[in-house]
């Protein structure tokens, strides 16, 4: 399967993945998740909001066991963010039904749509429109960076966008969700493990803060009389990394944009996107509270994106003692298993350590052994929750 | 004649222009120009650079005096800044013929080739050309946004970039230059004038810092173990605006580009270009030296792209006395006849009012009036030169 997947969206220059939601290149990990579906004999269903599903039995019957995670990358992306969980959920459940594993609930293989929001600018935007946490009115004004709404880029890959909102057939069909991530620190590599269970997904948020500025010639124009969009920027950026640190919150301004972007005129327009999270809300709305300071002092506004509250998972400590003891941890990054917990979906998540910790980027890695362990584990889990 | 150029390139959004070097609209832009050279029976040539000149006479047997500027814009620019050269250079000619001026001389029209530098970086590039200030090796290094070459997207232009470098045959056809354009400040609205004459061009230049970064996952990623480019990126940006400040200078980061540029990623790398001007070159290289440095202690490194020298335009004074003691003024934008003036081709150069100064905007403006005024003005001027 990953021999498969290596190429689709790979930048030949970095050796990263541009895999965007509602692209070519998603269209075809999605045909490829199709293919595994039918291969293995399963039902494949779309629901209203794009994410893919594929059944080992009838969930409308009894809601089933659902692994898996999503396929889509943050520009320049690795390999593992997503595609992992998505594969070890096709091997998990081989091995499942290879050893004579006779399940009393459906199974299932879930892809999200749209987790990394790098297109649109909402994360998790397909388990989001699934639960109701992205009402449809929201969904609806959301463009990427050429204006093209998400509904134009949804029909477009063929999903009608017409029925966006809480999808509760999809959701009665879920009894459990467990997914599986390769982690984004460096905290199983530490305690020397190989998986470990999810205690929680810390609050996290999105902010977008727009910044005028008077577009004038970069050669006439005096200093004093130039309100410049970029030095905004730049002032907000330090601002953003200062609350951060008076916080104990980490904030991160990733994506910019300037307009109109040329070497020898001033920017009359800058976008900053912020992305924080925190231990508690508290601190997360700290950060945000002298962010928005900052840019209400420099003419611009900013804007709430997406808001996730801590989540956390019940089931942790009994699947650790499932998992013969593995660690419990709780991590920064937010998944698609904690927005169907915030929506009450019963969820659980599984970590495959990450040597480097680094990830969003092309130098993600995990061991081969890693990755075996996990798909086990992954079938542990599954196997108890569905004996 | 505005009517006609009125619509191309333009965004129906921001009402600013996007006319970049060697594209589609550029294309349509120097038809425009072939197409007023041959309504007037003129004889069009293109040099080796790539800039068009349109004859009456013969300038192999007589060196021309040529009008002209540039038809390309920067990003979002307005509709003056270089076609109001041209098209005054087409409306002085025919006045000067309808009145049945006899010219000593051939007259010439010029229309530069990518006097912005939007695509490629390096302003002038025409110009710089033609007169050898841009080399042909440098030339063939250059890429745009996309990574396309200069040479490419010349040859896809219809321009044969093989004989790129000083172009001899060329430069002994032009007896005299005179760019008219209008205003980058408000000088003569200060002065209550519609038109002016240049003293002399201050030096500027440009230049390209690379600031390295480490992608890494912004939820999970500590400040502390952090390499994050758009930090940098800030720090720089403020560190020119204080240099300029601190050297009575003026720099702009009008340019940043950030990779990956997604929300949830730590960037790994940003360039920021700078534009830096002053009265003396002592000025600009302070603030460069100053610059620089702070690139260097953040890892990162400062490249020249293009560097001008103060230029004086001599005839000055004699052509505002011809114009009946209209101002003479400096500027601190850089235009094809500065290069030309550096390359040692006398040259000259009339201002137009702009009523509020701005320039590179879509805001950017000249009354109808001051227009005319200028198209007589540069009438005068030719007939003094080619008398």
């Amino acid at each position: 399967m990953w021999a498969d997947l290596a190429p689709i969206g790979r930048d030949p220059r970095s050796g990263g993945y541009q895999r965007f939601a509602w692209t070519h290149e998603d269209a075809e990990l999605r045909e490829w998740f199709c293919g595994e579906a039918v291969a293995r004999g399963l039902t494949t269903v779309l629901d209203r909001a794009g994410n893919l599903w594929a059944w080992h039995g009838n969930p409308d019957e009894t809601p089933g066991v659902v692994m898996g995670s999503h396929l889509d990358s943050v520009p320049d992306g690795g390999a593992f963010d997503g595609p992992l969980g998505v594969v070890s959920a096709f091997a998990a459940l081989d091995a499942l039904l290879a050893k004579g594993f006779r399940p009393s609930r459906p199974l299932g293989v879930a892809c999200f749509a749209d987790e990394e929001g790098a297109r649109f600018g909402v994360a998790c935007a397909g388990s989001r429109l699934l639960t109701g946490l992205l009402a449809p009115e929201r969904a609806h004004t959301l463009t990427d960076a050429d204006g093209i709404h998400l509904a134009t880029a949804m029909t477009h890959s063929g999903v009608g966008p017409t029925r966006l909102g809480r999808d509760e057939e999809a959701l009665r069909r879920i009894g459990h969700f467990v997914e599986l991530h390769v982690e984004q620190g460096r905290g199983l590599d530490d305690l020397g493990a190989s998986v470990g269970v999810a205690s929680a997904i810390r609050p996290h948020g999105r902010w977008r803060i727009d910044l005028p500025g008077e577009a004038n010639h970069a050669g006439t124009t005096l200093l004093t009389d130039r309100r410049d969009a970029m030095i905004a920027a730049a002032e907000v950026v330090l601002a953003a990394r200062a609350a951060a640190e008076r916080h104990d919150a980490v904030a991160t301004c990733g994506k910019l944009q300037v307009v109109p972007n040329g070497v020898n005129a001033i920017p009359s327009h800058a976008t900053v996107w912020l992305d924080a999270r925190a231990a508690s809300a508290e601190q997360v709305h700290a950060v945000i509270t002298d962010v928005a300071a900052a840019a209400e002092r420099l003419g611009g506004t900013l804007l709430e994106q997406s808001w996730s509250d801590a989540t956390g998972f019940p089931d942790a400590g009994r699947l650790a003692d499932v998992l013969d003891g593995v660690p419990v941890l709780d991590t920064g990054a937010g998944h698609d298993a904690g927005i169907l917990a915030q929506a009450g979906v019963p969820s659980a998540m599984l970590f495959v350590r990450n040597p480097t910790g680094v990830s969003h980027s092309p130098a993600e890695h995990a061991e081969r052994d890693d990755c075996l362990a996990g798909v086990a584990a992954l079938a542990t889990v599954i196997e108890e929750l569905a004996r």
